[in-house]
């Protein structure tokens, strides 16, 4: 590891006689999808909106541009109550997080310890061995059948949380209603924990079992729906005594005051948040047709990605790089045969379509 | 606890079935000085500056919001790089934070486990037992002397992690920079942190030191000095080691983009900073003065807050709060003598100790 200001080589974690407990030096962080800017670049990789945030949200941060020199409400209580009026729970159920990313840490931080266990399945979302490890702890590993069904097994797993994406990447399976209350009723001892990143695209949240199962906690982003991945707000919903405790490790002024002024404007326009969603939907379900036809398998998506299979997928994902179309491609057992692309704008997406129908029609060497 | 809603009665985290660890029962969480807010409020509570930022962070905050549909920089890497020429140091050198909150939880996170102790002195900030309790550790607690000097025994304390901001909080107590090379010197397997929250008001860093001590940290904020306590940043400077170890356990995207564009132009316009914290400083010296000529006691203060001592200070801090003037009283055995004043602008100042006058003209009933 090299310094890039002057070339000198820098330490890495193992090398130092720092006192660091024994776990860094094995942890491997998350790795986030490259973020490249450019006028010619379509960027499909890393499921974001190509849609701006509500006029109302980027006029609400201009004006609370002035406020800076105070601190933020420390549980930014205002936005807290805008949200449970959203989802027609109380207040004192809501937490709002410095973006899903640290509700999720703060799950993991709340129910495991050195040795415990995160329940995952797989193929999911690459973060959760990254927060497990950080706890010094692992996942228990449900592989999915054909990468969307839930096992049997994983009815009968002890694990004092659960993590799993609904709809769940990079697939874009939608699980039911119903297999999440039998996770929840199967599951007493455990921490049902449902990430609904993507939720707003699919139109069937898991908001109503709050009412039956104090185990299940729900978290949502405004980085996907609501075009404020930048902003990083996130937040759960669940049983008051989950968000008490939660409460206690988060840090103390963690979402800043943009961050709250703007969640809350977006939640007031939300109509706009829909008909965001809608135009995606209509542009995925395009955007399916077209890559069917050339010869790609693609699962059901309820999300704003599809997972478009061919045993090429790989060299495909390389070819588009090339032509500075970005999507997302993960390089293990499980995913190799796919890329996860990213629904974009209708003129993005036949961008996309073109440049496949021309790599095709080279031919692989 | 009720619902502020429905005034139903709610669980707390003692009274649930849920999968949580133990420690969560017992944590007391930090608490963040009151945000009241009105137009007649005279807010001298939690260390804000009393002027706004520099007309440009304004500006570019206002212009990067209509960009906030992408995720940020995941490590802020523009930011670390003005950082780091703006101290002489490497980039690797700096980590970007959610404020300074979320560096010094990652130093406690790195550094200590289940039983593990973080070295402190008393008085200090209130957050770092807190810290302590969030990784199932506790303090030891090394008294200063008259609440000011560094006593004998911290030299021989062999705890992983020393928690100490220069200047000291709640008192405003400077350390040498002797004194911190000692510290590094005389406890090598020690991470001695040093919190420059409010280093910009003293004018003597212990920076120039990094270059001698690996086991040297620095953390600063942007929530002083610079007017921005509502955008949440604060940074470590210290071994690449350290920093490239903090990496893996932040949150994937800690900063938000606004942050990241805010604290850029902060440091360009760091001027104006500098000009601000010599108005303050001008108006703590003319408080001083004041709160002497009417009978308190103040040691010297190199913050943007001064320690107003009296038998009666507990009641002062009531009767100013009567009157809507906020300061901040703690109640412990080392710290009820005093209130703890933040310096406001001249005409905050002359309400302050207007009111003073006359609370002390009329006598304690």
């Amino acid at each position: 590891m090299r310094c890039r200001r002057c070339d000198n080589a820098m330490q890495d974690t193992a090398d130092t006689t720092l006192p660091l407990r024994p776990f860094l030096a094995k942890l491997h962080p998350y790795t986030p999808g490259e973020q490249r800017a450019g006028a010619n670049i379509v960027k499909l990789n890393t499921n974001e909106n190509p849609y701006p945030p509500a006029t109302a949200v980027i006029d609400e941060v201009g004006r609370a541009a002035a406020r800076l020199a105070l601190y933020p409400d420390p549980v930014s209580d205002s936005l807290r109550r805008a949200l449970a009026a959203y989802h027609g729970v109380h207040p004192e159920q809501i937490l709002v997080g410095n973006g899903s990313d640290e509700i999720l840490r703060l799950l993991v931080h709340a129910t495991i310890d050195q040795g415990g266990k995160v329940a995952v399945v797989d193929p999911t979302y690459s973060l959760y061995p990254v927060l497990a490890a950080q706890f010094e702890g692992s996942t228990e590993i449900y592989p999915l059948v054909d990468r969307q069904r839930l096992p049997e097994e994983i009815f009968d797993g002890e694990e004092p949380i659960l993590l799993l994406p609904n709809p769940n990447p990079p697939i874009g399976t939608l699980f039911s209603r119903a297999e999440i209350a039998d996770l929840c009723r199967a599951r007493p001892q455990t921490l049902v924990a449902i990430d609904e990143a993507y939720v707003d695209f699919a139109r069937r949240d898991a908001v109503p079992l709050l009412a039956e199962f104090s185990n299940l906690a729900i978290t949502r982003t405004f980085s996907k729906s609501f075009s404020l991945a930048g902003m990083r707000i996130g937040y759960v919903i669940a049983d008051a005594a989950l968000v008490a405790a939660l409460m206690k490790i988060k840090d103390s002024y963690n979402l800043n005051h943009l961050a709250q002024v703007a969640a809350a404007a977006a939640i007031a326009s939300a109509k706009e948040m829909e008909r965001n969603c809608a135009r995606i939907v209509e542009t995925r379900e395009w955007t399916v047709r077209e890559l069917r036809a050339l010869g790609y398998e693609l699962p059901d998506s309820h999300a704003n990605f599809v997972f478009a299979i061919r045993p090429d997928a790989g060299e495909h994902y390389a070819k588009l790089r090339e032509r500075g179309i970005l999507v997302r491609y993960f390089d293990t057992p499980v995913l190799r045969d796919g890329m996860r692309i990213t629904i974009g704008t209708p003129e993005q997406m036949e961008i996309l379509i073109a440049a496949l129908k021309e790599i095709l029609s080279r031919g692989n060497p």
